[in-house]
């Protein structure tokens, strides 16, 4: 049982319809909401932002998550955040989700909201009205409309980001095994930070589980996936991972602790995974991905921190854009990670697919040849990996460069 | 009884000489080297980096002062931070002291050491000793020395930072009041944030205080101030803040919990302020000031958090350089703090000499006259006030704006 890519984003699993349209909520002359649509009721889980200041749809969906709300539809705008809105904000939502399921034909709990903007403004009711209503007219389950959608809700991203996946389960009836098939679109670029960010992400999958188990799953994959990324260190307000499930796959519903279970996990870690990284290489202003993966820490726990601490450093991050070797800067950054560890005993290397140096170990930086050194950093991926030698923990965060760029479109957001 | 600013910085009070010298350490055509000598046995204090990775002076400096030795002279270098170098840099940090003990005929254990700049290098021994041996013969007790001083312990800092202050407390004969004098000079510009930063700052001062309630006092004063400064989240390996009394005001040695005792504390607060606002206002690359003061707070922690939280923000920092009020950011940033509050009960004000503009309240983000703003935010100095309305306690914290030359300094520090 492999799991394989495979095309169609939020529309490679049966059941699920995409549309996108230009409603004029900020941006000009571009897409600026997306709507997904599941032909038959959906299990659904999701995990938001962990800021105080939550945005009014990251509340609205949550409440419907939370009490296990059979979901019908998603609808994303760029452009303007709804947060910090106070109670307009929220009155703003119920007027969308009725808005759109008058227009789907369905109850206006079964839709989940998403926005992604500057924060503060209100959004324009008889805007987003309008779109929804050129959307709903216009849904299809295609390569293109999923694509459509996953360039409608981007901000300050260059790319898009989709992924999607395919991989065999036991069928319903018992006879042989069904192809099940997971996809996805995401957001983000600045304000990211771990424990979720100005992150969007909507992944639909036909596989036959329950929304409690379904949101167990994403809580573990998204501690190793969307929470290991970092731009700026901003936790946004709006920070929202939704996952519905149709069922329509045919699969004998998942049973927790199931071999079934654990190849579906693995594949909606897949699919995380994938759309991460590309958010942290795709972060405001950036032009390397920075990859930091410690091995041989006493913990999980510890190891996701250390891991972090060094991508979010913005020392190492400036010194990758220099391409600087500085490396005594990594070992900084290991150090105020909050975790205790013995400097003399760690090892610390930088590698790529154009080479790798050991630049720390026994205490001490190196000498290490600067020629081989600049030549690993200017792949388009820097790896550093932190050996801590203590236990049999490990992993991997992912973030990118601090650039100019970074400052300009920050320092100019709004204009 | 007032506190009132004098001139003399580190040999502003009795006893002090200093001297500086162009060591070539790394730099050239400048000096890199400062020496604070005591012409009496001093008790001294020290707060340290919280850094796993403890550069050499600190573990050597910290011995020190921890176990009370009576000291007589500081000896600083710019250019190579001794971190990350393992045994041979602890080796390095004995003969110093040594070498410095030799040509200023005191003993190696009274020698206080501080080193800034880059991590990894071994420092160059017969260079500070031929420093040392030339700052031995120069030491002097006047303005110009200890101005010599404050420069040569800069690295990418764009001013020299100093201070000092007298008042004055009961004399130690019981005849009358004696003039006590608190100096001293900092430096620090990049890799700083809260818990001390690649920030040394060494106070002198000639009031009689015996060590343990000078390091009770240091460490009590530290919190709300060089503690509450942030440049870019990087808390280095070097932090150092040392203090050393020499006694010889003739006041009567400092009973804890006296008047006199927090009329010196005062003192103390009052200069290590003005140097950390300084370090702040000359981050690398800022063009201004960033002050966020928290008021209405449940506890005093929740306050430093907050205010911490706001000048430490990429984000925040973009937008000050940029002059684009999207104040939903400040929103951002105080959510993400790790402290619980209402987001509908709390009021956010943007003010300076030029104006002040509520932003925020009642849970959402007010219009504003955007001139206003813009030109508000012209000003040197930004300062944001954040009234959480559940409180008494408050903070304020100290930050910079985000810049071009931030990304470009940081990008090629090396070279």
């Amino acid at each position: 049982m492999s799991i394989q890519s495979v095309s169609g984003g939020v529309c490679a699993a049966r059941g699920f319809r995409a549309a996108s349209c230009a409603a004029g909520i900020r941006y000009q002359g571009r897409t600026d909401m997306a709507m997904i649509f599941s032909t038959v009721p959906c299990t659904a889980a999701g995990t938001y932002t962990s800021n105080v200041v939550k945005a009014a749809p990251v509340l609205w969906d949550r409440e419907l998550t939370e009490k296990g709300a059979e979901i019908r539809a998603v609808v994303v705008n760029a452009g303007i955040a709804n947060a910090a809105t106070g109670s307009e904000g929220l009155r703003l939502c119920e007027e969308t989700a009725k808005a759109a399921g008058q227009a789907l034909g369905i109850p206006a709990e079964s839709v989940l909201l998403g926005s992604t903007g500057v924060i503060g403004p209100q959004l324009p009711l008889d805007r987003l009205a309008a779109g929804i209503q050129q959307m709903a007219g216009s849904l299809e389950a295609s390569d293109e409309a999923a694509e459509a959608a996953s360039r409608a809700i981007m901000t300050t991203d260059t790319v898009n980001k989709q992924e999607a996946v395919a991989f065999e389960l036991p069928a319903a009836d018992g006879k042989g095994m069904v192809t099940v098939r997971l996809g996805g679109m995401s957001k983000g670029s600045g304000m990211i930070h771990p424990n979720m960010c100005t992150m969007l992400a909507y992944l639909t999958t036909d596989c036959a589980v329950d929304g409690a188990l379904l949101g167990k799953m994403l809580r573990r994959v998204v501690k190793d996936t969307f929470n290991m990324i970092t731009v700026d260190g901003d936790t946004s307000t709006n920070d929202t991972l939704l996952v519905l499930a149709s069922g329509l796959a045919g699969n004998a519903p998942l049973l927790e602790g199931s071999a079934a279970a654990r190849l579906f996990e693995e594949a909606l870690y897949t699919v995380c995974r994938k759309l991460a990284i590309r958010m942290a290489a795709d972060g405001e202003g950036a032009t390397r991905l920075i990859e930091c993966r410690v091995i041989g820490a006493d913990t999980r726990d510890h190891a996701r921190r250390l891991a972090r601490s060094v991508v979010g450093s913005s020392l190492v991050k400036a010194m990758v854009f220099g391409k600087d070797a500085n490396c005594g800067r990594i070992l900084c950054a290991l150090g105020y990670a909050g975790v205790d560890f013995d400097p003399a005993r760690i090892e610390v290397l930088m590698e790529n697919d154009r080479g790798r140096i050991c630049f720390y170990r026994e205490g001490r930086v190196l000498d290490f040849d600067e020629e081989k050194a600049s030549d690993i950093m200017n792949g388009d991926r820097v790896s550093f990996l932190c050996d801590m030698k203590t236990g049999p923990a490990e992993a991997t965060a992912w973030g990118c460069d601090l650039t100019y760029d970074y400052v300009k479109i920050n320092g100019d957001y709004r204009s």
